[in-house]
């Protein structure tokens, strides 16, 4: 539980207002679980708080997030319904993004994830929404299918007060450097390491 | 994000379905952040598989988790309006627990603790909830308010197949050791480290 007194007040010239309304940019990295899931529940918190909340998954097979997926997909029609909390809209990549119309069954991985980012920044240049959940998009930076220097450049430009999230393992030192918040999820102990396989509503 | 398959499988005499059915024991430690929230998105997960999600806050102050309890408490409506999902419960220790008489002005913490401690004891017995938060659960344990033994007994004696989480700082190794699944959340960089303060729909 973070306390609500700073450890230090930086001679940066800005005010306690300007300061606590800095957009954040976290990453959730290293090789324990919850990277994402913290992630989502930060993103639960930012809905209810009205935020226009859209995730990203850069991932080939989305199936371990289907439960967050649903739940999020409920909160945005709640949202639609009642005006409770804020838009939702929940993009992955599996088999090419949904606004794309490249998708086939011969898809380039590689060049689906740089569509994915490209149109992120377009977003993030347009502001259209408060919170970014980019979820395992250490991935494509580490395999060099996106630019991390050019990642790191958009997000320190970017306009307004939009808050984004980055998950993955081997997040690259640039981002780290960038990055407001940073969180190393380390493995203790996972039941999988015991030959327990995953099961509903526990691993997805 | 966990593979699919497991890294041994171990000779428990268990047919792989009664291993995937066994109930989770987990605990999100250390000193970063991300150990409530993680437990939350899990939360959010077994509420969309429909489980029933009681969550149990140990914290004299819940001010950091209104953003979650009143999501959470979104989920709950929409699902005794609609039948999506499982049904929620939020008590918070605050000053007493909302099915105890004993609130008051002069609240005593230690006893408080204790009390919540037994009913979420009772309700396990009983198979009440599906899916267990015991938010900051720790602090008790370490303080010497609620015996760690006695809780780690309870808990490996559980009927059914109650899944729970635990977090906090400085679990006991007897739990540690109890655990299922253990992530330790270490802190790499807090915005709070550069002075600035926490701001609605982030960190609360």
């Amino acid at each position: 539980m973070p306390q609500g007194n700073p450890i230090a007040v930086p001679a940066d010239g800005l005010t306690t207002r300007a300061r606590r309304n800095t957009p954040v940019l976290a990453v959730h990295t290293g090789d324990g679980k919850g990277k994402s899931t913290a992630a989502f529940g930060m993103a639960l918190r930012a809905w209810n708080a009205g935020m226009r909340v859209a995730v990203f998954q850069f991932v080939k097979s989305a199936k371990w997030k289907v439960g967050e997926e649903a739940a999020f997909r409920e909160l945005g029609e709640l949202h639609e319904r009642t005006g409770v909390g804020g838009a939702v809209e929940w993009h992955k990549m599996g088999s090419g993004w949904s606004w794309s119309r490249k998708a086939g069954s011969e898809v380039d991985h590689a060049a689906a994830a740089a569509d994915g980012w490209a149109e992120i920044r377009r977003r993030m240049a347009q502001q259209r929404h408060d919170f970014y959940v980019l979820d395992e998009f250490t991935y494509p930076l580490k395999w060099g299918w996106v630019d991390a220097d050019e990642v790191v450049n958009a997000l320190q430009a970017r306009p307004g007060h939009q808050h984004v999230v980055i998950t993955g393992r081997d997040a690259p030192p640039g981002l780290i450097e960038a990055a407001d918040l940073v969180t190393e999820m380390g493995k203790v102990k996972h039941p999988m390491d015991a030959g327990r396989k995953g099961q509903k509503g526990i691993e997805w």
